[in-house]
């Protein structure tokens, strides 16, 4: 048997971690005046409309390439357009199940293997994971400005 | 011997990765002018210099709190203020050397061990690291929006 370094934190914690974040995000999601979710912006950013599309494009993708070890390149289109916030928070809920779904498939070795994700990104999978994570984080972080800024107050930031 | 539940991280690749954010969150700093830094601000939020105040305050003291079992409340106040964008650099240097030497106290077994950080938070040590990161992330993508509105660009993401 494989002998593994000492390690933090565990695959089950790790997802429900995640899993924490997009819910959090989800609410950030609802807390947008249907038309500012689509047009608002600050300083020529995107609106978080077009932030999400990102989030979209990686979560549940990049995890079924990571563990389908299937090489696609980022895709943000999408063959329907998506015109409504509803149609948005269904696609996030659909993103929850797939990457509760793909995660079963990780097994414990996976993390530190390497995968070249998007055909771009060749680092350890814990790696591509956390940046999922961060990257979450910090486009909700400007989400929370944009609200601010158009007078709403957003959810907390520890509720999960 | 305690047996420990499969796991994926290790600490050391954690502190990189924490002092990853910390070395962009840095960068951030360095990009706003110096009157902005103290005095920009959208939609009624804390200007950034308030924001890593919030940063200093957990980073260094938290962990210090954290590997010597010490509950001290949170506390943003400082005998001497920093008026100056090159103190908060000097501030945050001085907390990077910090983290590190008291990440070195942290054995295996303490991450899954519950503190109750600042008499506030008891929870699972890696919990409140994770929660060190994702709020500094958070912060620093507010910052992002304040620079796009000032017609600055902001560093990579990605950079670390």
């Amino acid at each position: 048997m494989k002998t593994l370094a000492q390690q933090v934190i565990t695959p089950e914690d790790l997802l429900k971690h995640w899993q924490g974040h997009r819910a959090l995000t989800r609410r950030v999601i609802e807390s947008f005046p249907e038309k500012d979710f689509f047009e608002f912006s600050i300083g020529g950013m995107r609106p978080f409309a077009k932030l999400i599309d990102e989030l979209l494009a990686i979560g549940a993708p990049a995890l079924k390439g990571i563990v389908n070890r299937e090489i696609q390149p980022y895709n943000e289109e999408r063959a329907e357009k998506l015109i409504f916030k509803a149609q948005y928070l269904e696609k996030w809920d659909e993103a929850t199940a797939e990457i509760n779904q793909h995660w079963e498939k990780l097994t414990i070795e996976d993390f530190n293997e390497t995968f070249n994700l998007f055909g771009q990104y060749e680092f350890p999978i814990i790696h591509n994971i956390l940046y999922f994570i961060d990257n979450e984080v910090h486009h909700r972080g400007q989400g929370y400005v944009y609200l601010r800024a158009l007078g709403i107050t957003p959810p907390f930031f520890w509720e999960r």
